[in-house]
């Protein structure tokens, strides 16, 4: 017990253990009925101790951003690690001195300057393109081939194959999100077949995105699937429609510190430092401004936003257009701000505050560090 | 000597402290000539280090946004200070635990709620609104010498009045830039005036935000200038025309990871983590992405512009409607990004690569770090 939601000076992060719970269990459950592992994407939370909450403490496999993440994992005793950014060459010693203490971790390529580069017995995985979002080499290009071969020359291993379906945050209505599920699953098994049709093992068809992965709805040929955000989800997967604003585990916790009648605004001291800039739901047909505002018990103030942000300043204000009426909140009252894009409003904190949702006075139960840099 | 710029593991922060030392020298020589002191922000570098180019390491009057910035420079022998985000009454003991340090801690408030929470002995300012960017009263609001008698009547201490023309930074061409600085000093004239009408003292007269320190004309009757960008500057700081690219002092070093000649993409792994979200620039005549992009010695490849970014990619494309050809940069290249807002990139990283760039090979001179959190 670490005091309550009124204690630590804010701004402030705070999660929901058991919304996470039930988040990760959720996922799992429709994975396992397709037959498929799930690999967390631990970029999200980049904490061991959310992590934790995948099989009670006992390591899982799971996705990575940055080696940052891969080494305080596999301080964890995590050992079953993709490092799902295109490898730079010169990461390579700290990589190497990974599987050196045990862990089996995997590289990614799109080309064969990287294949060439990698040294031997690294296993890696070919970023394979399926929606134009960023990386990857197209299923059907003689490319995917000669980083195969290049790889295999060189004495690393193939393991296999890669993909992101990055486009489907911005898919609307359940058609589009099952097609873009099928359309990555399709995909990644046409560039297995493709590297199976050279005489290449492919052990591993990875896909992937918060979207697809609670939208597929088959995923033969697929080994696993590879999803972070689902762990907190945020006001742009609400707007997606793959969660409910109950799903949401993380919130920031301000303070009011002024009033601007003339201009309808509420003053806190939350600014983009403890939100981010992230605005993801200006794409979407609501824009959620900088986040939808609710009480500390979670129950929102009628079509009240955080509308504008300076560094250590937030403004709240009645949504454009809306009839409500501002609330009365006074000088020194704590909100909740539900935020736009869950990874990069976490990235700006170096700790979790751990709640207690059975606790009426919102009693803190522990403090999570999260991993930071590079 | 700690290496050079291609050793660390991208992406990576770099500060020129030649850049630096000559912004600080030119904004100072400016209020020098009238006659007001400079108390810089260090919001912007949240750095002991950079702040110690002002005056060989003599602490000097600064400004900070958080009290976890306070602390650290308190810790590092400052003992002139104004706290400039309006007061939450919660963080009143972590101030007079400062100022029993023998701080000189000057708290901000614009109601009379927190004049009535002061308690006896502290300083504080209060905040007036100039051009209805953020917080503050209206000079000739009757609020103002409400808030003046509550503060007096506790036992607290009025010190003056403190202005933020947060608007300049929209601001177009060298009028509007002089007419918000004059604006500014204009309606912080007029406050003290009134306050010193009804029998107050009002010692200290305090304006400032990057653009109207540098196009301020005359400061008759201000004190104090507040600016914190300056020190780095950043593009929309040279979009307004503050300043030339060639006083940019931060930038960040990514490396290429990819390549999409389809989509002419090269990719990075520099994305929003490293860089921030913000897009600045976007609300200004010349939208420059998420940055221009330069080789290490600060050569800007021709019309290359970060255009887009995800957690740990960056996308580097040539500017929409330039005729100018992709350059040809093999993975492992390393490039600089300039960014929109030196504020919001500079929060993304814990330290600065402290480049010398007398250096011909990019040598790293130290290691600084930054304060972190609240």
């Amino acid at each position: 017990m670490t005091g309550t939601l009124m204690d630590p000076d804010t701004p402030f992060l705070a999660v929901d253990p058991a919304t996470v719970q039930a988040n990760i269990r959720r996922l799992r459950q429709h994975l396992d009925g397709l037959g498929v592992t799930l690999r967390t994407h631990v970029k999200t939370a980049k904490s061991v101790a959310v992590a934790a909450l995948h099989d009670e403490g006992r390591p899982h496999p799971i996705t990575v951003s940055t080696l940052a993440e891969a080494e305080a994992f596999a301080d964890a005793g995590y050992r079953d690690i993709v490092y799902a950014v295109g490898i730079d060459p010169h990461k390579l010693p700290r990589v190497a001195a990974l599987r050196a203490r045990g862990v089996d971790l995997v590289a990614l390529l799109d080309s064969v300057e990287q294949a060439a580069a990698l040294p031997a017995g690294l296993p890696a995985l070919i970023e394979v393109d399926c929606d134009g979002h960023r990386g990857g080499v197209q299923h059907d290009d003689p490319a995917l081939l000669q980083i195969a071969r290049t790889l295999v020359d060189g004495g690393a291993e193939l393991r296999g194959v890669l993909l992101h379906a990055g486009e489907s945050y911005y898919a609307i209505g359940d058609d589009a999100l099952r097609a873009a599920a099928e359309n990555e699953r399709l995909t990644a098994v046409r560039a297995a077949e493709a590297l199976r049709a050279a005489g290449h093992d492919v052990p591993v068809v990875s896909v992937g995105s918060t979207p697809t992965a609670h939208f597929a709805a088959d995923l033969t040929g697929v080994t696993e699937v590879r999803a972070g955000n689902f762990v907190f989800f945020d006001l742009v997967m609400a707007g997606i429609g793959v969660c409910s604003l109950d799903d949401l585990a993380l919130t920031v916790i301000t303070t009011v510190i002024g009033h601007r009648p003339d201009k309808g605004w509420i003053l806190t001291d939350g600014g983009w430092m403890a939100t981010s800039r992230d605005r993801g739901t200006s794409r979407q047909r609501v824009d959620q401004g900088y986040g939808l505002v609710t009480n500390l018990d979670g129950h929102p103030y009628a079509d009240l936003l955080m509308t504008d942000a300076s560094q250590e300043h937030g403004v709240l204000s009645v949504r454009p257009g809306s009839s409500a009426t501002l609330p009365d909140l006074p000088v020194g009252t704590r909100v909740r701000i539900l935020p736009n894009h869950a990874c990069a409003t976490a990235a700006q904190h170096d700790h979790y505050q751990v709640t207690d949702p059975e606790s009426p006075d919102h009693a803190i139960r522990a403090v999570w560090p999260r991993v930071r840099g590079w």
